[in-house]
């Protein structure tokens, strides 16, 4: 076994879900291993990565709905305001959901799902600089 | 170190939890592996892996009946219903929790505490077939 | 690549944050290794881990203050009560985080973001003795 690493870089427009799936292949093509796991991690607080599906758009409408509700912009409770009312519940929505994923290698190809898709969730209503690391092990 | 993987399916009856610790286990005393990690991945998006309490089900049961009230099937706002009214609510049930786990092994089992079991949970109320990949990694 | 495994035990005072930041680059400091995967496992399923804001403390306030209005101690729809009012509350908090996290090695460090910290969340309100399976993979 051997480890590869890299670094992906994503420039988000605001909130909403940016697919990385085929960024993340290429880490994997680059890496040339046919078996194993492939591990990426956002060093970021305020937004999130997660597998969802990947066909219908409305999905991802609907999850970014009931993730609005349950975690308001501008709740009255928050103490932690100083970025704005998007502030905390960014760190919310990022606990809820995780920063960092695992995904299988088999036969050189992530083996997602046929629809899955991995996403990086951008919680911040303004335009973010993400920075994402990528371990692929395996052979 | 070296690497194993494996693939499980389940066969789910509906909506519930089914418990996957000894299926797991089978798989690391398959790999003849003595200490390292053992990954498991969900290739669906309406359906979970989790670690939860395994002794009293009525741990189960009120998981199942939180989680139904704050994603309730039939949610009038969603936009996503393509497949009925659980739909939806299985995609946000599994985003809430995870689609993966990585469990240690210690002396060739997994270090799973005494109160601790790895369930599937399947989101979906009709029986579906869930596949999973396993990686087990270590010496 | 090579492994190495070590336990961390934590005393928990009762509900709260307590960062595991320091521990985890202790135990890879010592492991030797520069670059490769951290993960860290709990034993249990009424504490999570988490990666959340490190800076200002009105974050876990905020955190704390959201997680306790979303799964109430002493929800009367609980049927799981054995261990008193924060028993069945834990549970579901700590489904709704995670009990394990792998965090990236590079040139010996954990590569976490600025504004990243690792977190210990005790759930439960009396003090616990917590214990966490640390494996280092890489080289």
């Amino acid at each position: 076994m051997s480890s590869q690493i890299a670094v992906i870089e994503i420039a988000t427009p605001g909130r909403g879900f940016q697919e990385i799936s085929a960024e993340l292949q290429n880490v994997v093509t680059g890496s040339g291993m046919v078996t194993g796991l492939c591990h990426v991690f956002l060093r970021h607080t305020s937004a999130s990565l997660l597998i969802t599906e990947n066909a219908d758009p409305d999905v991802r409408r609907d999850l970014e709905n009931f993730i609005s509700k349950l975690a308001p912009d501008g709740d009255p409770s928050h103490v932690h305001t100083m970025e704005g009312p998007d502030d905390m519940p960014a760190h919310i929505r990022s606990v809820l959901t995780c920063c960092e994923l695992t995904i299988p290698i088999r036969e050189g190809r992530l083996a997602l799902g046929t629809w899955q898709g991995a996403y990086l969730w951008e919680h911040r209503r303004r335009p973010h600089h993400r920075r994402l690391e990528v371990t692929v092990i395996g052979d």
